[in-house]
């Protein structure tokens, strides 16, 4: 079966991860999980004359760190499947123009990395790649100017305001397994859901109840409960938004251990390093799945994960409009190799 | 098999098309194919108080319509994969907010509907999918707004520029299927290729070679000529595009017959009503493909054609920074049903 109910699909075989990389700025490789990740950037330009191009430079360098580590070339590579938060998704589709992959761009704000997996999973383990490279990055200067404010400004950040991250994370899907190599064994798709938050500063709450729909589909599709799984990891809701997701838990009844649940932009900072509610953009959940979850399945410490991203899917136009703001989640399960 | 070459997918299991919708705007059903499309808006603003609310209207209702010709529920559809050339998607998400359809959105400018028509494929023919929504709308008035200028500001367009048709294409893909619909037989994915062109306005140009490579990707990975064809159908290039692209197919010694070869945007608009270089925008190639392509192929008069979809991934960001404009390709075959 490759579907179970109506949101969840199960991979009849399991495509393995080969490799992966995580890229971080500056200020997040001094956070917690600093030996968490493959490459600290000391300069959040990477040499490059502006931040956009510079974002691009940090996935196209993943991506060819990533494929290094497998020892293939672009050319045994038949897609990759990602996107960022820059307007036309630029990021992605500049690296993609410097590796001639092929591309399928995807947009789901900072649930694209997840996005990415589940359709990387299901186009893998359907036949139609051998190789596919599931990427998503973000860039603290990119995301300020374009979303809120000129940096230039030194605007004061309200305190529900998540720290767009600057991070990439980008893992190599294989049909070619290795018997060591990850599983990425399911993956639920999101509905867009909306409880009529407006303010775009104060995304953890818009995107509590996007989390809470898909994790509560994918128990629901694949009959689990959350002890079916070693760790739940939302990424991210930051500090504020994970209170109200595990206070809509309790409301729903659904047994959810405190111990469970993490938030990668609660993991990527500390709250010393003042990101306000928590780290946020595609890059965080992909940069600490990539880097911290991930080997933490690798070392057999956790057996299976379940990692939930979750993306607000405005734009400065539907704020500036008055719009409330539509959020989304998507939840891939990963278990370790042999 | 379930990909041939690298690049193109072969559906083993080719979904059908169990029903489709094509709605355009007031000046788009003054052109020359007005009786080919379902619906005839006499408002662009549908009634709404943005153009962007309207666009997603738009969609709305054309998911809507289409499931409504299905006798199909939302509940009965798995994933509704769409985009559209607002920023980070709105009109999409504001769509699928408003459905409640899981969503996979995509973002291949222009590209869009043969992307979501290529992954919608190869989700159905593996097993994943069900029913899909595959979809994707432009609408004149948010995309000057976006890309060039406010309208208000009456900026004379230069001769080479395209003009963003106001419209909506859709399609439901089931595994479903009945003797005689459309079958979505193969699909082939594009690289980002970019051969310097600096001109925002100059999008054929820009697109032309992205084209180019996906045909000819197409053709080698099927071991097919354009004979094979019926007919190819570009979306969109423009009347400058596609004399480019009939150029490089002449430089790269690819036999492609003049008459073979249309493009969605040179169709939709006569010359007398002064698109200035042809129609552009998702919306273009979606409805003339879901309009008058596929009732072509739907009455046996054409049998077997390739909708090739480009778009150019330039942000209003990468064009003030001075970067030429990446370019991307999707091709996807249809066939007539038994």
């Amino acid at each position: 079966m490759s579907r179970v109910g109506r949101q969840t699909f199960v991979y009849d075989h399991p495509p393995r991860i080969a490799a992966r990389t995580s890229i971080v700025g500056p200020k997040e490789g001094k956070g917690p999980l600093s030996d968490q990740f493959d490459i600290l950037l000391d300069d959040d330009l990477l040499g490059m004359k502006s931040w956009e191009l510079a974002e691009g430079e940090m996935v196209r360098r993943a991506v060819d760190h990533t494929l290094k580590q497998a020892n293939l070339s672009a050319d045994a590579v038949q897609a990759m499947i990602s996107g960022d938060l820059n307007n036309q998704i630029i990021a992605s589709s500049f690296a993609a123009r410097a590796l001639g992959i092929p591309f399928f761009g995807q947009y789901g704000a900072c649930s694209t990395f997840v996005q990415s997996l589940v359709l990387g999973g299901a186009l893998l383990s359907g036949g139609f790649l051998e190789n596919a490279i599931c990427c998503a990055s973000s860039h603290f200067c990119t995301a300020e100017r374009q979303f809120r404010m000129p940096l230039e400004m030194g605007t004061q950040r309200p305190p529900q305001a998540s720290w767009t991250s600057t991070a990439c994370g980008c893992a190599l899907l294989t049909a070619n397994a290795q018997p060591q190599d990850l599983k990425v064994c399911s993956g639920t798709v999101g509905r867009v859901v909306d409880q009529q938050i407006k303010d775009a500063n104060h995304m953890g709450a818009a995107m509590a109840p996007a989390v809470y729909d898909t994790i509560v589909a994918h128990l629901e599709d694949t009959g689990r409960t959350a002890n079916d799984y070693d760790l739940i990891a939302t990424g991210d809701l930051g500090w504020i938004g994970r209170n109200l997701l595990m206070e809509l838990f309790k409301r729903g009844g659904v047994d959810m251990p405190d111990g469970k649940l993490i938030d990668c932009g609660n993991s990527l900072f500390s709250q010393e390093q003042d990101p306000h509610a928590g780290g946020s953009g595609c890059g965080c959940v992909a940069a600490v799945s990539c880097g911290w979850l991930m080997r933490r399945v690798e070392s057999g410490e956790l057996r299976r994960i379940l990692i939930a991203g979750s993306g607000a899917m405005l734009s400065p136009t539907s704020t500036l409009q008055g719009e409330t703001i539509p959020s989304i989640s998507y939840a891939v399960c990963i278990e370790g190799g042999a």
